[in-house]
């Protein structure tokens, strides 16, 4: 039996006449699925009384229940809803720390069939290299992963930060050349640079569009709308409210509504559905997406989650299954081949009940989810997973004897602290008076202070180490530590004394990543992520169970913000103050702070 | 002043830096078009207020009415509606027997900016040579066209029709690989062979698919259409009424509702789109079509007159629109470039009344209609028309000497029939016993009959001529004749006397192509068509004054069918009997019929 994966299906160009005979009658089809009401993406409508017969993994005919009168094998679907497999077409498989083929475990449990991945992460720290360690990773999952090829590494300039991948126009165009499931260019994430006509910025954007690649956008605020339009994105899943999702609209931007676990802000999908649910706009443009999941939040808070979310807001069962599926394949030109029920598509179909659970999803015809628990036939690919190339599993590179904390001022001066707060997005500049004191712990308890330290660990500086102070992180004692710290993934290291941060960091470099939380110096939990420092290489459900324990300590340490959250910490883009490791950045002026100000 | 072709708007790939400047406002507009309310095809709303900055034949972006304060030109709508240019998703531009340069004139006028055409009549004249020279064509005309490839040249075999034409697999391959703008492969008209899995129709899809290239469709008959599917076809434009409709919107094909007069079967939009209004079917898969259209009906029945047949069933005016536009585009992977207002898209916009009739059309920014009235500036473009290779004025080759009446039979004799009547796309087959007469006029009185002769004009046989009888075509006197005989464009000839059917063929050699009336012994009326018998090189309305008198004097001479479906007696693939320069065919059957059986 062999492994499934995406090219298990043979292209649809060498197999029309094999169809053709099957829904003509004159051959046996492989399977049929029969006793089911069908939900048209097409006309948006659930048609009763059908059956599918499959020929290949692709979709010979959808036929009226019972038409089929041979020995083909027959699944009975109960009555239940027979769908097209989701589409997600903006993801980041970086986000839920797992490998792509680990992903595909979570995305058949939710129905999902096709994802539209940026790996933007992994080209972070290893460059080309890393995005392609990833496609093949991609091409060994028994799910259909399209490239949305990383544009804006690095997010900043090396003034402000130390990168590990620089994706240079030439490097970007390469890679559309290479590999065809590159499908279109990745969230243009500067578009203030690309509002401004920044050469670099559209030279990687001219890249993709001479090559018939759509370009993939990333916007806040309504007066970049326009320019960032006429600078070639027509996509974005940015949109926060109803204003800007109009806006992008009606500057011929397709929407993919993000939907994320309620409690974050990144749970836009109910402001930004209310064009068309208020302002009656068409929702044939309009698409959902889940962008970032935790590994845990991956089974919550699945594409089909999202679907049904935009069902609570008000749209149709079938518009939104639609928007969940049909939209995003067209937004990419695949609609023809996924996205919809009819002749000659990929038979990657979910059984739904009538709340729109998936309770079965056939992957190319393949049953890999039934009854919501994975089949030995997904459980065999999964047993198989790509291996990282050596050079991945080495990506955390610290010089020894690195000083952790800043030295005790010995004169009054103003502390520019980073204060963090919920939803832990931007995060304040706060400015601290410090008058002399014996030891830090004074300070930290005067001030509700804890250190903050980024290190360098792509082996391109000397040990670049950059300290700041974090205000109202809650941190009483022991440090928090991670090797993700967005975007360029240096390390990140909380903590209330150096002994402990050591711990951490220490604890990190062994594992070559991870996120980890530090009391007396002992680790009381650790998700490693030996793959580039941001991925683990084990299956989803360890690696949510790993993520739950964390989630646990990290409470338990009293951290204010989620680890989600603090990754964020250095990611020099969004205000107002972050730490690099350069030292701290103020974003408004994009120049680096001292740490300390003479107060006298 | 250069003249405007589709090429005078350069890729938006290196212009997104220059038009993020004029979103911005750091660079200044070519022309600002102000003081309009604006149709968007993306959200199907009409938004009041809005103006449109242009620059370098783009959209740079669509702002509130008067926010432009520079110097730059400005054109007030004077609170019209600016919409996208239409987009006609299928047409022939044969039927309207003017070359693409002709047509773009008509097109603009109507509003449209882009078309897809199907080339295949030349094609089955001059084989690849006739496609390339229409593509040649194309790209010299002020308007978008775009190629989908003729499929089925020709459309039966050499068993039953000489054609000057055949389209392989291997060259349709090589017109995909050497033309980029042949973006689909056209009506795969023999659906039954593709339903049947012929080899060779397959070999010609799976050239498209493998090529990433859509299929577009032609199929009659609910029992085809999940083989037809299965098959690749993924659009059509033959839904001829409401449950073919839905069988083929379901299956997964995009409909292309065909709009045309409404006293011809052609117009089966307000029948099928009975699958929205009716059944709550989405139109977002939906766009509208016109297929053929003779030259003088071009003005009278454009594709803004189909659009607003669909108002006319019940669309919303902005919905229809769509349909008239965006999904046409979106269709064919074009949506970034055209089809709505958004940032980027090429300026193809026109000005509407608010019963949708166009009054302005700016292509590429250029002012090409004004009042309904052709500018100077698309005077000037439609002034160089291209000219066709020299081989293509010499396509009607005869020899001397042909018999064009069949001998008198000297015995009693069943003679095999075609009957006409309207609409004429059907012509049952008639058996009627012929006793001995001393004339043939003595047979036309008694039995309402006429001769009918196809000559083959290719230079393939030696002078294929064969003989049948028209019943009830009425015509008392002369004859009529025509080289654009269905699908071969074989000469095809209809009278009551041989010497005016000699009269017909000659004026038709003389011209190299034609459509005629010809009344004792003179030419009353002819349209001339030198460009491989099937294209007049005139502008179209001079083409359409003379298919205008051409009309009366066919109405005059008494034919029951007017001169569009005469030209479709040689069509070997509609039921019943036809003529092919091989004989009578039999279609139900595919066999050639003797014109006589003895019927002793």
């Amino acid at each position: 039996m062999t492994k499934i994966t995406r090219f298990s299906v043979a292209p649809l160009s060498g197999m029309t006449r094999q169809l053709a005979d099957v829904a003509s009658g004159r051959a046996e089809p492989d399977l049929v699925i029969t006793g089911a009401r069908a939900l048209s993406t097409y006309s948006q409508r659930t048609l009763p009384g059908k059956e599918f017969w499959l020929s290949g993994g692709r979709i010979a005919a959808m036929m009226p229940a019972g038409s089929y009168r041979g020995a083909a094998p027959r699944y009975d679907a109960g009555g239940g809803i027979i769908a097209p497999g989701l589409v997600d077409p903006h993801i980041h498989i970086e986000s839920s720390m797992i490998t792509a083929c680990a992903y595909a475990e979570a995305a058949l449990l939710n129905g999902t069939t096709t994802i539209f991945c940026d790996s933007h992460e992994i080209g972070n720290v290893m460059d080309v290299a890393g995005v392609e360690a990833m496609l093949e990773d991609a091409r060994q999952a028994p799910l259909s992963i399209f490239l949305t090829v990383p544009s804006t590494v690095p997010a900043t300039s090396p003034e402000l930060e130390t990168a590990g991948g620089d994706l240079t126009p030439e490097k970007i165009a390469a890679l559309f050349d290479k590999w065809p499931e590159a499908v279109a260019l990745g969230e243009k994430m500067d578009f203030v640079p690309v509002a401004m006509s920044d050469p670099r910025s559209h030279a990687i954007i001219q890249a993709a569009l001479e090559r018939g690649r759509p370009v993939s956008g990333h916007v806040y605020g309504r007066e970049f709308v326009a320019a960032y339009a006429a600078g070639g994105v027509t996509d974005t899943h940015e949109a926060i409210d109803v204003d800007i999702a109009e806006d992008l609209m009606e500057a011929g931007i397709w929407l993919f509504l993000r939907g994320g676990p309620p409690t974050t802000p990144w749970h836009s999908l109910p402001e930004a559905i209310r064009v068309i649910t208020e302002r009656g706009a068409s929702p044939k443009r309009v698409a959902v997406c889940t962008d970032d999941r935790d590994a845990d939040d991956l089974m919550l808070f699945g594409l089909d989650w999202v679907t049904r979310q935009a069902v609570a807001c008000g749209m149709k069962p079938e518009t939104a299954w639609s928007m969940g599926s049909l939209h995003g394949a067209t937004r990419f030109g695949m609609g023809d081949e996924i996205g919809g029920l009819g002749g000659g598509r990929r038979a990657d179909l979910v059984l739904l009940d009538d709340d729109l659970k998936p309770v079965n999803t056939w992957y190319g015809g393949e049953l890999m989810v039934e009854h919501g628990k994975v089949t030995p036939r997904l459980d065999q690919a999964l047993s198989q997973p790509y291996r990282y190339p050596e050079a991945a599993y080495h990506t955390v590179k610290l010089p020894k004897g690195l000083k952790l904390t800043p030295d005790l001022p010995t004169a009054p001066v103003i502390a520019h602290a980073i204060r963090t707060e919920l939803p832990g997005i931007t995060l304040p500049h706060e400015k601290i008076r410090l008058e002399p004191a014996n030891d830090w712990q004074s300070h930290f308890d005067t001030h509700g202070l804890c250190f903050v330290t980024v290190v360098e660990r792509h082996g391109k500086s000397q040990g670049n180490v950059a300290h700041g102070l974090l205000s109202n992180f809650n941190l009483k004692a022991g440090a928090v530590a991670s090797s993700v710290g967005h975007d360029s993934h240096n390390i990140i290291v909380a903590g209330t004394n150096e002994a402990d941060m050591a711990v951490a960091l220490q604890a990190i470099e062994a594992a070559q990543g991870g996120v980890c939380v530090v009391m007396d110096g002992q680790v009381t939990a650790m998700v490693e992520l030996p793959v580039a420092g941001l991925l683990s290489d084990k299956r989803v459900g360890v690696v949510a169970e790993e993520v739950k324990a964390l989630k646990v300590e990290w409470e338990k340490a009293g951290c204010t913000i989620p680890y989600m959250g603090f990754n964020l910490i250095p990611l020099s883009v969004i205000p107002e103050i972050r730490i690099t490791d350069k030292g701290l950045v103020l974003v408004p002026e994009m120049a680096i702070q001292p740490l300390f100000e003479s107060a006298e």
